[in-house]
């Protein structure tokens, strides 16, 4: 599949201001990827278009094929199609990635060379580490839905990533996502500033009455 | 629960420069929580009072109430009745209780926005980082002893925490172990010496008959 | 056992310059330790002749034996008879490790002092970080040929560890293993210097082929 | 969500005949869940249309509201918004859903009063067994589709589960992929009757000449 | 620890005989050991009071010390002081219970000989099982209190045990809670012969008032 | 590598009747395989000479390879070269090796149509049951030292299994390790009896007083 619709990319861009937790939440708590995804360093914080890849266990020959069809912004997004750690994924094809213009991976198995890849600036999402090299001998498929850690991705999803994980976007909703996540944060720095003098968010958020209505005492 | 009995403020707050590991030992090598409850950022290291929180899963409403019984000094310790990895706790709720002047936060569970709460400096140990949101609506209870990773953790429990993971300290007991503690560091100093000299531990801990009498064979 | 046969030096060293992944992929993908085996810091990346212990659960014993066999350059392999996630390894054998040249640390196990570890620049690789205390009342073996992390290890192996984990190399391939590690480093540089400048891996690798042949179709 | 669209009958008894292992593999290798996902008793094999339900951790209410829209043959198919263990489930609820004609419960989470169920003859495959109890605090969805164990599950498909685990068939499938079914029983039949009277597989599947190829050698 | 104090028999008895979903619910959700903890086969439920038994890691020296203080109707409750999967406990151990009535083993750990003591009809809950032998060289604790999978048991604690798992009581609490069961089991078989008539659990329960007032929408 | 040294079928028989646990022990505790490792039917009991396979992830191929080379009295012994929980094997293989007079699977993966392989009496240790299927690309080995579930395991070795797990025994010892697993055999059966009448272990074994010298006190 080479051509898929892409997000709006002002919407994207700024889902990726706003962060995982931000963005989650926006959305009604839906779209996170499973807890176990994980960066290779910390302080990366990306968003762009998902570009997927179903590969078998052990097989990484579909992530060559994927190169060809991404375009700078977007986020490859890798899948087995039965649990597998192996390390599909090292400098070489970052190197590759990165010189068109693809901002990160996430991927459902295992990723090598992070030392070179964390010198590059190419941030990974991935179930573990581990150097196991993996062989080109099987077809799997670029651009078709996918899950990922439990998550389904559709090409074109907007993909959010930093230290608290990744959460997935439907690419149809991303500008009203990136409006409510707008007004979220909006909403918090005043909250924050009111918690940070010393306010209970118990006042703050009158929850008082509703505690004591379901029963809660204090001895 | 809003009073409970807090330790000896000087030995807490020794007990949180002899570290995880020789604490543990001093107390007969008991105390510690699992293995899985790893800080969110390398060398932050803390003592404080125990304020124990017990959580419905998915749902973090008891940590505002726990708020307002916490001082300067505390530490919030937080196991769900079940097992759970949602993301219980974020910057606001870091931000409430550094305004108290409580120094960390113990969860059994997940913990999110942990960027923004590696800037504030505010330590977590956690069994996982993720940004899964949870509601408001059942009760818990605050300051009752709970399961925290594997170990029973009453209110004013002495908690010391720091990269080798977690150990709680009995109340009653804060002051001795401090003392047992300090014992162990003094000694250590000696040793660390002489096995940095090329002194060897089977000679230093005269191991060598023993080990033959168990029949520790050379060949 | 206290004398073992050696890997050359000089291929031990270079294997070490090679990393882990490259030094898998040049035995044929053999020779790597699990996956949750992870360095307690990032950056270290070492080589040297293995001197394997086999201890029993929750017992540091035949460490402090090990110590003793020990030689400049070497690298302990440890592997507890039955699973366990304890501390056995703190920094008082770190220092004595040290103090006889040893380079670092391989443990199917836990390991403690973490802290002082990373400022003393003595690597470990590990099953987890735990202050879990051990025993000294059972005997194990050095020098013998033990399953660490699901590969199996005989004395005098190359022990090469690094971001990605840790392989291990027959004494006997290590020269060879070495000279081919250097031909697929030698390899891989022009490689990345055409996909840096955007040639795509399909057509380097001549993939295009191939690929048709078994099905694979563009809509 | 009352209505529903619900698979072919027909196919949908004739699936459940053939197994979750034909179904699997006539349907291109997909749609199985996890491997976690086991039977509470062994030999039950069944097939039905799916009512999905979306519940929050620890609570169940949902379960109540989707007994109300379950039709005779359907399974009832439960996934938690986050990972939970807790025993959604147990014999009243299977007494209700078992007075409605429903053949079977498959929850990504816990189940309890087994030892009930399986005099009941009311199948349930779960995560795990577990008697924690939930709450009826929040509202989830009916017949939504959700991700169970790893799978995404529409209401409507047809769902498969036996000894070997669970299978997922999307509803406009069914029909084709109950026919390719049939043909691959058929065509082992002929099979299992040759392998049977000794001969090999190697011949009978004709691989010797693709192995060589590849470079098997025998020593 | 020789003498411990044994909880109510007629209540001990009948709290078997209610199960252990009942009591746990009956107890408010609590008490429950954790998921893991399986029975070697099905079918058995038990109750009896609590001898507990603190064993380091691979050595099982303190059952034997156990036994000693075990009387008709204990239930032996084991718990490592670190996670270990060790054997423990085999046949000849349960032959010695067996013979001073003992009815059962919960172990958060391994067991072996499983096929023999299936055939002896002497029950264990273990964490798994496995020959994994253990040897006799260090002292633990009879008769303290232990956390065995991740609840803390009393000696002369109630403990349930049946196919859903493993529930302990409060000694002190028993006749409270087998009251309390009771009362729960009358009530259910009323609303399991209404539920097995057809009548809807959103009726029974008056469920839908609340649903509705809570936001949920049929379409 | 088709033709391998095979064990002494008196002694190879003989293991198997004495069992996992007793010959475990009569080899100084060592040969099992992990405990993960678990029979897909209960009451199987097997013992056979390892014709050993390696096979890629995913990929089941070398299975029938490894067929051809099967003589009666064999166990079937298969590691999947990075970890894999796919369905390698099912009814068809099964009944091309019960042909063959194969005794058993032990797989370090998944297996399938396991409710047909109990009615067939083909047993199996494995991982994990699943269904999900494996494709025909990749070449591995047949008869080469592999590490199975943690074991390494060379052809020719003698493979016992029962309900408590799997064990190996090193082909050359084998006629020794059926003596001394007689020897413990007969030990036992006086030892039952003794225990069976009342007498304690802390007698029979005389611990009492070597548990005294190690400080065990009553209270």
């Amino acid at each position: 599949m080479r051509e898929i619709a892409r997000p709006d990319p002002v919407a994207t861009e700024a889902l990726g201001g706003y962060g995982v937790a931000t963005v989650h939440e926006a959305q009604g708590r839906t779209g996170l990827l499973a807890a176990y995804m994980r960066p290779i360093y910390t302080g990366a914080a990306i968003s762009g278009c998902a570009v997927t890849v179903l590969v078998p266990p052990g097989d990484n020959w579909m992530l060559h094929v994927a190169v060809e069809v991404c375009r700078p912004g977007d986020v490859l997004v890798v899948a087995p199609s039965s649990p597998c750690s192996d390390g599909y994924f090292g400098d070489l094809l970052a190197t590759s990635l990165q010189a068109r213009g693809v901002k990160a991976l996430i991927i459902d198995a295992g990723v090598r060379d992070v030392s070179t890849l964390t010198q590059m600036k190419f941030p990974v999402w991935s179930k573990n580490i581990w150097a196991q090299g993996t062989v080109k001998a099987s077809l799997g498929a670029v651009n078709v839905p996918i899950i990922c850690a439990g998550q389904r991705i559709e090409p074109g999803d907007v993909i959010v990533a930093d230290d608290d994980g990744v959460v997935a976007v439907n690419r149809a909703e991303a500008v009203k996502i990136a409006a409510a996540s707008k007004q979220r944060v909006d909403a918090e720095e005043e909250k924050r500033k009111r918690l940070a003098s010393g306010e209970l968010g118990l006042d703050l958020y009158k929850m008082r009455e509703k505690l004591k209505a379901l029963g809660l005492e204090y001895r």
